[in-house]
Protein backbone atom coordinates (compact mmCIF):
# COMPACT_ATOMS: atom_id res chain seq x y z
CA UNK A 1 0.00 0.00 0.00
CA UNK A 2 1.44 3.57 -0.79
CA UNK A 3 -0.74 6.35 1.29
CA UNK A 4 -0.21 9.88 -0.16
CA UNK A 5 -0.68 13.02 1.62
CA UNK A 6 1.19 15.57 4.01
CA UNK A 7 -1.70 15.11 6.33
CA UNK A 8 -0.72 11.71 7.32
CA UNK A 9 3.22 13.14 7.67
CA UNK A 10 2.57 16.43 9.88
CA UNK A 11 0.26 14.29 12.66
CA UNK A 12 -3.20 15.76 11.31
CA UNK A 13 -4.84 12.27 10.15
CA UNK A 14 -4.53 9.15 11.38
CA UNK A 15 -4.22 6.75 8.52
CA UNK A 16 -7.12 4.48 9.57
CA UNK A 17 -6.94 3.36 6.15
CA UNK A 18 -4.04 0.91 6.57
CA UNK A 19 -5.75 -0.64 9.70
CA UNK A 20 -8.94 -1.10 7.43
CA UNK A 21 -6.92 -2.43 4.59
CA UNK A 22 -4.85 -4.92 6.38
CA UNK A 23 -7.48 -5.79 8.45
CA UNK A 24 -9.61 -6.83 5.44
CA UNK A 25 -6.57 -8.32 3.48
CA UNK A 26 -5.82 -10.51 6.96
CA UNK A 27 -9.10 -11.96 7.02
CA UNK A 28 -9.37 -12.84 3.41
CA UNK A 29 -5.96 -14.66 4.38
CA UNK A 30 -3.86 -12.21 2.48
CA UNK A 31 -1.37 -9.77 3.98
CA UNK A 32 -0.39 -6.29 3.45
CA UNK A 33 3.21 -6.39 3.08
CA UNK A 34 4.50 -2.87 3.24
CA UNK A 35 3.19 0.19 3.37
CA UNK A 36 4.90 3.46 2.24
CA UNK A 37 3.32 7.08 3.26
CA UNK A 38 4.51 10.21 1.10
CA UNK A 39 3.70 13.82 0.82
CA UNK A 40 1.74 15.16 -1.86
CA UNK A 41 4.72 15.54 -4.10
CA UNK A 42 5.31 14.07 -7.79
CA UNK A 43 8.55 12.88 -7.00
CA UNK A 44 7.84 11.08 -3.74
CA UNK A 45 4.83 9.70 -5.55
CA UNK A 46 6.67 8.27 -8.58
CA UNK A 47 9.22 6.98 -6.85
CA UNK A 48 7.26 4.81 -4.25
CA UNK A 49 5.53 3.67 -6.87
CA UNK A 50 8.35 2.15 -8.60
CA UNK A 51 10.03 1.28 -5.30
CA UNK A 52 6.78 -0.71 -4.63
CA UNK A 53 6.25 -1.88 -8.34
CA UNK A 54 10.15 -3.73 -7.87
CA UNK A 55 8.72 -5.75 -5.49
CA UNK A 56 6.23 -7.06 -7.82
CA UNK A 57 3.28 -7.22 -5.30
CA UNK A 58 -0.30 -9.34 -6.84
CA UNK A 59 -1.29 -6.25 -5.88
CA UNK A 60 -0.79 -2.40 -4.95
CA UNK A 61 -3.09 -0.09 -3.54
CA UNK A 62 -2.36 3.37 -3.49
CA UNK A 63 -4.74 5.58 -1.14
CA UNK A 64 -5.20 9.20 -1.49
CA UNK A 65 -4.72 12.61 -3.67
CA UNK A 66 -7.52 11.56 -6.12
CA UNK A 67 -9.13 15.01 -5.17
CA UNK A 68 -9.35 18.46 -7.50
CA UNK A 69 -7.43 20.41 -5.36
CA UNK A 70 -3.60 21.19 -6.82
CA UNK A 71 -2.36 18.95 -3.82
CA UNK A 72 -3.83 15.82 -5.31
CA UNK A 73 -1.19 14.85 -7.85
CA UNK A 74 -1.53 10.97 -7.31
CA UNK A 75 -2.06 10.33 -10.97
CA UNK A 76 -0.13 12.33 -12.82
CA UNK A 77 2.73 10.98 -10.48
CA UNK A 78 1.57 7.13 -11.03
CA UNK A 79 1.81 8.46 -14.73
CA UNK A 80 4.82 9.83 -14.38
CA UNK A 81 6.73 7.04 -13.05
CA UNK A 82 5.10 4.73 -15.30
CA UNK A 83 6.35 6.78 -18.16
CA UNK A 84 2.79 7.63 -19.65
CA UNK A 85 0.79 10.33 -20.19
CA UNK A 86 -2.06 11.45 -17.91
CA UNK A 87 -5.08 12.30 -20.27
CA UNK A 88 -9.05 12.86 -19.97
CA UNK A 89 -10.91 9.53 -20.22
CA UNK A 90 -14.47 10.35 -21.27
CA UNK A 91 -15.35 6.71 -19.01
CA UNK A 92 -14.26 8.75 -15.92
CA UNK A 93 -15.95 11.83 -17.06
CA UNK A 94 -18.88 10.40 -17.44
CA UNK A 95 -19.14 8.29 -14.21
CA UNK A 96 -18.37 12.19 -12.31
CA UNK A 97 -21.10 13.97 -14.21
CA UNK A 98 -23.60 11.18 -13.19
CA UNK A 99 -22.14 12.02 -9.40
CA UNK A 100 -23.18 15.22 -9.83
CA UNK A 101 -26.34 14.64 -11.66
CA UNK A 102 -27.39 12.53 -8.72
CA UNK A 103 -26.86 15.69 -6.57
CA UNK A 104 -29.02 17.61 -8.78
CA UNK A 105 -25.76 19.68 -9.73
CA UNK A 106 -26.65 19.16 -13.50
CA UNK A 107 -26.20 22.59 -14.19
CA UNK A 108 -22.39 22.39 -12.82
CA UNK A 109 -19.53 23.81 -14.69
CA UNK A 110 -16.92 21.10 -15.83
CA UNK A 111 -14.05 23.57 -14.59
CA UNK A 112 -10.45 22.57 -14.91
CA UNK A 113 -10.56 21.60 -11.34
CA UNK A 114 -13.04 19.13 -11.86
CA UNK A 115 -12.15 17.90 -15.17
CA UNK A 116 -8.69 16.79 -13.40
CA UNK A 117 -10.07 14.19 -11.66
CA UNK A 118 -11.35 12.54 -14.95
CA UNK A 119 -7.34 12.60 -16.32
CA UNK A 120 -5.92 9.37 -15.84
CA UNK A 121 -2.48 7.78 -16.70
CA UNK A 122 -2.86 5.94 -20.17
CA UNK A 123 -3.69 2.57 -20.27
CA UNK A 124 -5.80 2.82 -16.60
CA UNK A 125 -9.44 2.33 -16.25
CA UNK A 126 -11.94 4.30 -14.06
CA UNK A 127 -13.54 2.48 -10.98
CA UNK A 128 -16.88 3.33 -10.05
CA UNK A 129 -16.88 5.35 -6.48
CA UNK A 130 -20.24 5.34 -5.00
CA UNK A 131 -20.11 7.64 -2.30
CA UNK A 132 -17.91 11.04 -3.37
CA UNK A 133 -16.90 12.30 -7.11
CA UNK A 134 -13.45 11.28 -7.82
CA UNK A 135 -13.51 7.78 -9.44
CA UNK A 136 -10.94 4.94 -8.48
CA UNK A 137 -8.62 4.05 -10.73
CA UNK A 138 -7.24 0.96 -11.61
CA UNK A 139 -4.17 -0.37 -14.22
CA UNK A 140 -1.80 -3.49 -15.05
CA UNK A 141 1.68 -3.12 -14.95
CA UNK A 142 3.82 -6.49 -15.17
CA UNK A 143 2.65 -8.86 -12.77
CA UNK A 144 1.26 -5.97 -10.91
CA UNK A 145 -2.97 -4.67 -10.56
CA UNK A 146 -2.66 -1.23 -9.49
CA UNK A 147 -5.62 0.14 -7.67
CA UNK A 148 -5.60 4.41 -6.74
CA UNK A 149 -8.32 4.80 -4.43
CA UNK A 150 -9.81 7.77 -3.12
CA UNK A 151 -8.37 9.12 0.94
CA UNK A 152 -11.47 9.59 2.52
CA UNK A 153 -12.18 6.52 4.18
CA UNK A 154 -16.02 6.09 3.68
CA UNK A 155 -15.21 6.59 -0.72
CA UNK A 156 -12.02 4.44 -0.22
CA UNK A 157 -13.95 1.41 2.04
CA UNK A 158 -16.99 1.40 -0.88
CA UNK A 159 -14.67 0.80 -3.65
CA UNK A 160 -12.54 -1.60 -1.79
CA UNK A 161 -15.30 -4.15 -0.67
CA UNK A 162 -16.24 -3.97 -4.48
CA UNK A 163 -13.69 -3.50 -6.67
CA UNK A 164 -10.64 -4.42 -5.11
CA UNK A 165 -11.47 -7.63 -2.62
CA UNK A 166 -13.27 -9.80 -5.36
CA UNK A 167 -9.89 -9.39 -7.12
CA UNK A 168 -8.07 -10.26 -4.66
CA UNK A 169 -10.44 -13.36 -3.70
CA UNK A 170 -9.66 -14.72 -7.32
CA UNK A 171 -6.15 -14.41 -6.79
CA UNK A 172 -6.35 -15.91 -3.26
CA UNK A 173 -8.68 -18.91 -4.06
CA UNK A 174 -10.16 -20.47 -0.89
CA UNK A 175 -7.16 -19.49 1.85
CA UNK A 176 -8.71 -19.51 6.09
CA UNK A 177 -7.42 -17.95 8.60
CA UNK A 178 -7.76 -18.69 12.06
CA UNK A 179 -7.09 -16.10 14.70
CA UNK A 180 -7.17 -16.47 18.69
CA UNK A 181 -6.39 -13.73 21.13
CA UNK A 182 -5.67 -14.74 24.85
CA UNK A 183 -5.34 -12.16 27.77
CA UNK A 184 -2.42 -13.09 29.64
CA UNK A 185 -1.78 -12.13 33.42
CA UNK A 186 1.23 -13.25 35.44
CA UNK A 187 4.17 -13.49 32.98
CA UNK A 188 6.63 -11.41 31.99
CA UNK A 189 7.09 -10.74 28.29
CA UNK A 190 10.70 -12.20 28.76
CA UNK A 191 9.64 -15.55 30.15
CA UNK A 192 7.10 -15.33 27.59
CA UNK A 193 10.00 -15.28 25.09
CA UNK A 194 10.94 -19.26 25.11
CA UNK A 195 7.69 -20.37 25.11
CA UNK A 196 6.95 -18.72 22.45
CA UNK A 197 10.28 -20.21 20.12
CA UNK A 198 9.13 -23.24 21.36
CA UNK A 199 5.43 -23.15 20.15
CA UNK A 200 6.65 -21.47 16.75
CA UNK A 201 9.18 -24.33 15.86
CA UNK A 202 6.48 -27.11 16.52
CA UNK A 203 3.88 -24.84 14.84
CA UNK A 204 5.84 -23.65 11.49
CA UNK A 205 3.84 -21.00 9.64
CA UNK A 206 1.80 -20.25 12.95
CA UNK A 207 1.91 -16.94 14.00
CA UNK A 208 2.12 -16.05 17.38
CA UNK A 209 3.30 -12.83 19.28
CA UNK A 210 2.62 -10.96 22.08
CA UNK A 211 1.89 -7.41 23.26
CA UNK A 212 2.83 -6.27 26.50
CA UNK A 213 0.24 -4.15 28.13
CA UNK A 214 1.88 -2.94 31.34
CA UNK A 215 2.55 -4.20 34.81
CA UNK A 216 -0.16 -3.34 37.12
CA UNK A 217 -0.65 -3.70 41.21
CA UNK A 218 2.39 -5.64 40.38
CA UNK A 219 1.05 -8.09 37.84
CA UNK A 220 2.78 -8.17 34.41
CA UNK A 221 -0.21 -8.40 31.42
CA UNK A 222 0.12 -9.51 28.07
CA UNK A 223 -2.29 -10.00 24.98
CA UNK A 224 -1.44 -12.81 23.34
CA UNK A 225 -2.15 -13.51 19.08
CA UNK A 226 -2.61 -16.48 17.14
CA UNK A 227 -2.79 -16.75 13.52
CA UNK A 228 -2.59 -20.29 11.23
CA UNK A 229 -3.42 -19.75 7.78
CA UNK A 230 -4.48 -22.25 5.55
CA UNK A 231 -6.66 -24.26 2.78
CA UNK A 232 -8.88 -26.67 4.93
CA UNK A 233 -10.71 -24.74 7.39
CA UNK A 234 -10.58 -27.84 9.43
CA UNK A 235 -7.19 -28.49 9.97
CA UNK A 236 -6.71 -24.56 10.46
CA UNK A 237 -9.20 -24.37 13.37
CA UNK A 238 -7.85 -27.19 14.54
CA UNK A 239 -4.23 -26.34 14.63
CA UNK A 240 -5.13 -22.55 16.04
CA UNK A 241 -6.97 -24.21 18.91
CA UNK A 242 -4.04 -26.60 19.50
CA UNK A 243 -1.56 -24.03 19.55
CA UNK A 244 -3.86 -22.07 22.24
CA UNK A 245 -4.05 -25.25 24.52
CA UNK A 246 -0.67 -25.38 24.82
CA UNK A 247 0.45 -21.94 25.30
CA UNK A 248 -2.33 -22.38 28.03
CA UNK A 249 -0.73 -24.92 29.44
CA UNK A 250 2.60 -23.34 29.42
CA UNK A 251 1.94 -19.89 30.92
CA UNK A 252 0.17 -21.82 33.83
CA UNK A 253 3.78 -23.83 34.55
CA UNK A 254 5.22 -20.58 34.16
CA UNK A 255 3.05 -19.53 36.87
CA UNK A 256 0.80 -17.04 35.19
CA UNK A 257 -2.70 -17.42 33.68
CA UNK A 258 -5.15 -17.07 30.74
CA UNK A 259 -7.99 -14.67 32.24
CA UNK A 260 -9.87 -14.89 28.81
CA UNK A 261 -9.35 -16.15 25.01
CA UNK A 262 -11.27 -15.00 22.24
CA UNK A 263 -11.54 -16.99 19.15
CA UNK A 264 -12.08 -14.09 15.82
CA UNK A 265 -12.81 -16.46 12.67
CA UNK A 266 -11.86 -15.11 9.73
CA UNK A 267 -14.09 -15.32 6.36
CA UNK A 268 -13.09 -17.35 3.74
CA UNK A 269 -14.36 -17.03 -0.42
CA UNK B 1 10.31 6.70 9.80
CA UNK B 2 10.42 2.97 9.57
CA UNK B 3 7.78 1.20 11.72
CA UNK B 4 8.07 -2.39 12.46
CA UNK B 5 5.45 -4.77 13.07
CA UNK B 6 2.98 -7.41 11.45
CA UNK B 7 0.57 -6.28 13.98
CA UNK B 8 0.31 -2.79 11.96
CA UNK B 9 -0.11 -4.76 8.60
CA UNK B 10 -2.93 -6.95 9.89
CA UNK B 11 -4.95 -4.31 11.31
CA UNK B 12 -4.68 -5.33 14.56
CA UNK B 13 -2.59 -2.06 15.58
CA UNK B 14 -3.37 1.56 14.78
CA UNK B 15 -0.53 2.81 13.93
CA UNK B 16 -0.33 6.41 16.16
CA UNK B 17 3.34 6.69 16.89
CA UNK B 18 3.28 7.92 13.57
CA UNK B 19 0.85 10.56 14.02
CA UNK B 20 2.58 11.13 17.09
CA UNK B 21 6.00 11.82 15.93
CA UNK B 22 4.74 13.74 12.86
CA UNK B 23 3.05 15.87 14.95
CA UNK B 24 6.08 16.36 16.90
CA UNK B 25 8.11 17.33 14.09
CA UNK B 26 5.96 19.51 12.73
CA UNK B 27 5.31 21.80 15.84
CA UNK B 28 9.06 22.01 15.59
CA UNK B 29 8.96 23.38 12.32
CA UNK B 30 10.24 19.91 10.70
CA UNK B 31 8.84 17.54 9.26
CA UNK B 32 8.52 13.66 8.46
CA UNK B 33 9.47 12.95 5.12
CA UNK B 34 8.00 9.26 5.23
CA UNK B 35 7.20 6.73 6.89
CA UNK B 36 7.22 2.62 5.71
CA UNK B 37 5.94 0.23 8.03
CA UNK B 38 7.43 -3.74 7.75
CA UNK B 39 6.77 -6.99 8.77
CA UNK B 40 8.82 -8.02 11.34
CA UNK B 41 11.26 -9.78 8.68
CA UNK B 42 14.73 -9.67 8.93
CA UNK B 43 15.29 -9.04 5.08
CA UNK B 44 11.70 -6.57 5.41
CA UNK B 45 13.51 -4.68 8.25
CA UNK B 46 17.21 -4.21 6.73
CA UNK B 47 15.78 -3.74 2.72
CA UNK B 48 13.50 -0.60 4.40
CA UNK B 49 16.43 0.89 6.40
CA UNK B 50 18.89 0.24 2.77
CA UNK B 51 16.11 2.32 1.42
CA UNK B 52 15.45 4.84 3.55
CA UNK B 53 19.27 5.42 4.50
CA UNK B 54 20.02 5.86 0.44
CA UNK B 55 17.37 8.99 0.80
CA UNK B 56 19.74 10.30 3.49
CA UNK B 57 17.77 12.12 5.97
CA UNK B 58 19.23 13.99 8.75
CA UNK B 59 17.17 11.28 11.44
CA UNK B 60 15.51 7.98 10.86
CA UNK B 61 13.84 6.96 13.51
CA UNK B 62 12.82 3.47 13.49
CA UNK B 63 10.13 1.91 15.99
CA UNK B 64 9.17 -1.31 17.48
CA UNK B 65 10.95 -4.66 17.73
CA UNK B 66 13.54 -4.28 20.43
CA UNK B 67 11.59 -6.33 22.82
CA UNK B 68 12.51 -9.86 23.80
CA UNK B 69 10.41 -12.50 22.41
CA UNK B 70 11.40 -13.97 19.44
CA UNK B 71 9.78 -11.77 16.44
CA UNK B 72 11.73 -8.04 17.96
CA UNK B 73 14.27 -8.56 15.79
CA UNK B 74 14.50 -4.83 14.63
CA UNK B 75 18.24 -4.30 15.80
CA UNK B 76 19.26 -7.79 14.30
CA UNK B 77 17.79 -6.21 10.77
CA UNK B 78 19.49 -3.02 11.08
CA UNK B 79 23.14 -4.82 12.02
CA UNK B 80 22.74 -6.78 9.14
CA UNK B 81 22.16 -3.94 6.72
CA UNK B 82 24.50 -2.22 7.33
CA UNK B 83 26.90 -4.94 7.58
CA UNK B 84 27.79 -5.33 11.23
CA UNK B 85 27.25 -7.40 13.53
CA UNK B 86 25.20 -7.75 17.20
CA UNK B 87 26.84 -7.98 20.27
CA UNK B 88 26.06 -7.83 24.12
CA UNK B 89 26.91 -4.12 25.10
CA UNK B 90 27.31 -3.67 28.80
CA UNK B 91 26.27 -0.05 28.93
CA UNK B 92 23.21 -1.89 27.73
CA UNK B 93 23.20 -4.65 30.13
CA UNK B 94 23.48 -1.82 32.62
CA UNK B 95 20.24 -0.55 32.30
CA UNK B 96 18.31 -3.10 31.48
CA UNK B 97 19.26 -4.56 35.27
CA UNK B 98 19.07 -0.94 36.83
CA UNK B 99 15.19 -1.27 35.37
CA UNK B 100 14.50 -4.94 37.02
CA UNK B 101 16.48 -3.48 40.13
CA UNK B 102 14.09 -0.27 40.05
CA UNK B 103 10.66 -2.99 40.25
CA UNK B 104 12.26 -4.99 42.88
CA UNK B 105 13.01 -7.53 40.55
CA UNK B 106 16.60 -8.00 41.94
CA UNK B 107 17.50 -11.56 41.51
CA UNK B 108 15.53 -11.85 38.11
CA UNK B 109 17.44 -14.24 35.85
CA UNK B 110 19.35 -12.62 32.48
CA UNK B 111 18.08 -15.42 29.95
CA UNK B 112 18.83 -15.34 26.38
CA UNK B 113 15.28 -13.66 25.86
CA UNK B 114 16.46 -10.42 28.34
CA UNK B 115 19.96 -10.19 26.94
CA UNK B 116 18.48 -10.45 24.03
CA UNK B 117 17.71 -6.87 24.36
CA UNK B 118 21.44 -5.83 25.50
CA UNK B 119 23.05 -6.93 22.02
CA UNK B 120 23.21 -3.88 20.13
CA UNK B 121 25.01 -3.87 16.27
CA UNK B 122 28.42 -2.76 16.68
CA UNK B 123 28.78 0.88 17.14
CA UNK B 124 25.59 1.76 18.52
CA UNK B 125 25.26 3.37 21.69
CA UNK B 126 22.13 2.55 24.25
CA UNK B 127 19.75 5.08 25.07
CA UNK B 128 17.84 5.30 28.73
CA UNK B 129 14.24 3.70 28.53
CA UNK B 130 12.49 5.28 31.38
CA UNK B 131 9.01 3.36 31.02
CA UNK B 132 10.31 -0.10 30.16
CA UNK B 133 12.96 -2.64 30.12
CA UNK B 134 14.75 -2.67 26.31
CA UNK B 135 17.08 0.47 26.11
CA UNK B 136 16.64 2.55 22.94
CA UNK B 137 19.24 2.39 20.20
CA UNK B 138 21.14 5.77 18.91
CA UNK B 139 24.07 5.13 15.92
CA UNK B 140 25.32 7.45 13.09
CA UNK B 141 25.94 6.17 9.49
CA UNK B 142 27.00 8.92 7.28
CA UNK B 143 25.00 12.18 7.75
CA UNK B 144 21.90 10.25 8.97
CA UNK B 145 21.28 9.79 13.35
CA UNK B 146 19.62 6.47 13.53
CA UNK B 147 17.30 5.79 16.27
CA UNK B 148 15.63 2.62 17.28
CA UNK B 149 12.77 2.82 19.57
CA UNK B 150 10.41 0.59 21.32
CA UNK B 151 7.10 0.37 20.04
CA UNK B 152 5.20 0.83 23.09
CA UNK B 153 3.62 4.50 22.88
CA UNK B 154 4.75 5.25 26.12
CA UNK B 155 8.36 3.86 26.05
CA UNK B 156 8.67 5.61 22.32
CA UNK B 157 7.46 8.68 23.18
CA UNK B 158 9.87 9.12 26.47
CA UNK B 159 13.04 8.37 24.62
CA UNK B 160 11.58 10.80 21.66
CA UNK B 161 11.23 13.82 23.90
CA UNK B 162 14.22 13.19 25.92
CA UNK B 163 16.70 11.90 23.50
CA UNK B 164 15.44 12.93 19.74
CA UNK B 165 13.69 16.19 19.81
CA UNK B 166 16.96 17.95 21.77
CA UNK B 167 19.20 16.89 18.46
CA UNK B 168 16.18 17.52 15.99
CA UNK B 169 16.20 21.71 17.45
CA UNK B 170 20.06 21.23 17.48
CA UNK B 171 20.22 20.91 13.72
CA UNK B 172 16.88 22.67 13.04
CA UNK B 173 17.97 26.05 14.75
CA UNK B 174 15.09 28.14 15.54
CA UNK B 175 12.32 28.06 13.17
CA UNK B 176 9.10 28.67 13.59
CA UNK B 177 5.68 27.39 12.24
CA UNK B 178 2.10 28.91 12.41
CA UNK B 179 -1.16 26.96 11.23
CA UNK B 180 -4.38 27.97 10.75
CA UNK B 181 -7.20 25.66 10.67
CA UNK B 182 -10.56 27.16 9.27
CA UNK B 183 -13.97 25.21 8.42
CA UNK B 184 -15.97 26.22 5.71
CA UNK B 185 -19.63 25.61 4.77
CA UNK B 186 -21.22 25.71 1.27
CA UNK B 187 -18.16 25.75 -0.91
CA UNK B 188 -17.24 22.56 -3.41
CA UNK B 189 -14.13 21.06 -2.93
CA UNK B 190 -13.96 21.53 -6.90
CA UNK B 191 -14.78 25.10 -6.40
CA UNK B 192 -12.08 25.88 -3.76
CA UNK B 193 -9.63 24.24 -5.74
CA UNK B 194 -8.75 27.26 -7.88
CA UNK B 195 -8.79 29.55 -4.98
CA UNK B 196 -6.19 27.49 -3.50
CA UNK B 197 -4.21 27.75 -6.57
CA UNK B 198 -4.23 31.18 -6.78
CA UNK B 199 -3.10 31.80 -2.86
CA UNK B 200 -0.21 29.32 -3.06
CA UNK B 201 1.15 31.10 -6.29
CA UNK B 202 0.92 34.37 -4.36
CA UNK B 203 2.33 32.63 -1.01
CA UNK B 204 5.23 30.37 -2.18
CA UNK B 205 6.51 27.95 0.24
CA UNK B 206 3.20 28.08 2.26
CA UNK B 207 0.96 25.03 2.68
CA UNK B 208 -2.56 25.05 2.30
CA UNK B 209 -4.79 21.85 2.04
CA UNK B 210 -8.58 21.16 2.09
CA UNK B 211 -10.27 18.34 3.75
CA UNK B 212 -13.86 17.46 2.28
CA UNK B 213 -16.30 16.96 5.26
CA UNK B 214 -18.77 15.53 3.62
CA UNK B 215 -22.07 16.93 2.57
CA UNK B 216 -24.89 17.65 5.00
CA UNK B 217 -28.33 18.90 4.14
CA UNK B 218 -27.16 20.01 0.57
CA UNK B 219 -24.24 22.13 2.31
CA UNK B 220 -20.79 20.80 1.77
CA UNK B 221 -18.40 21.37 4.67
CA UNK B 222 -14.96 21.48 4.17
CA UNK B 223 -11.85 21.77 6.72
CA UNK B 224 -8.77 23.99 5.10
CA UNK B 225 -5.38 23.63 6.72
CA UNK B 226 -3.13 26.90 6.29
CA UNK B 227 0.69 26.70 7.53
CA UNK B 228 3.80 28.76 7.30
CA UNK B 229 6.69 27.78 8.44
CA UNK B 230 10.10 30.55 8.49
CA UNK B 231 12.73 31.93 10.63
CA UNK B 232 11.01 35.38 12.22
CA UNK B 233 7.76 34.28 14.47
CA UNK B 234 6.14 37.67 13.22
CA UNK B 235 6.39 37.49 10.05
CA UNK B 236 5.30 34.26 10.03
CA UNK B 237 2.15 34.28 11.75
CA UNK B 238 1.73 37.75 10.08
CA UNK B 239 1.99 35.93 6.45
CA UNK B 240 -0.11 32.57 8.02
CA UNK B 241 -3.04 35.36 9.07
CA UNK B 242 -3.03 37.11 5.66
CA UNK B 243 -3.21 33.54 3.84
CA UNK B 244 -6.23 33.26 6.25
CA UNK B 245 -7.79 36.71 5.65
CA UNK B 246 -7.16 36.30 1.73
CA UNK B 247 -9.08 32.87 1.77
CA UNK B 248 -12.33 33.74 3.81
CA UNK B 249 -13.16 36.60 1.48
CA UNK B 250 -12.56 34.74 -2.29
CA UNK B 251 -14.70 31.50 0.25
CA UNK B 252 -17.69 34.25 0.60
CA UNK B 253 -17.14 35.67 -2.90
CA UNK B 254 -17.75 32.38 -4.04
CA UNK B 255 -20.98 31.86 -1.86
CA UNK B 256 -19.95 30.04 0.83
CA UNK B 257 -18.92 31.33 4.49
CA UNK B 258 -16.06 30.55 7.13
CA UNK B 259 -17.92 29.14 10.02
CA UNK B 260 -14.74 28.91 12.36
CA UNK B 261 -11.36 29.35 12.34
CA UNK B 262 -8.07 28.46 14.99
CA UNK B 263 -4.60 28.64 14.77
CA UNK B 264 -2.83 26.63 16.77
CA UNK B 265 0.37 28.18 17.55
CA UNK B 266 3.78 25.82 16.80
CA UNK B 267 6.54 26.35 19.13
CA UNK B 268 9.50 27.58 18.25
CA UNK B 269 13.01 26.57 20.25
Amino acid sequence: MLAVGKELLIGRTLDTNALWIGRRLARMGSMLKEVTTVDDDLDEIGAALNQALRRSPDFLVVVGGLGPTPDDMTLKGVAGALGVNVRLDQRALALIKEHYAKRGLTKIELTPSRLKMARLPVGAEPVLNESGTAPGVRLVRGGTTVFCLPGVPAEMRGIFRKTVEPEVRAKLGRLHRRYITMKLEGVLESALAPIISKELGRHLGAYIKSHPRGIREGVSRIELDIAVVGEDKKRTDAEAEKIAEEMSRAVADSGGMVVSAMGIKGGGA
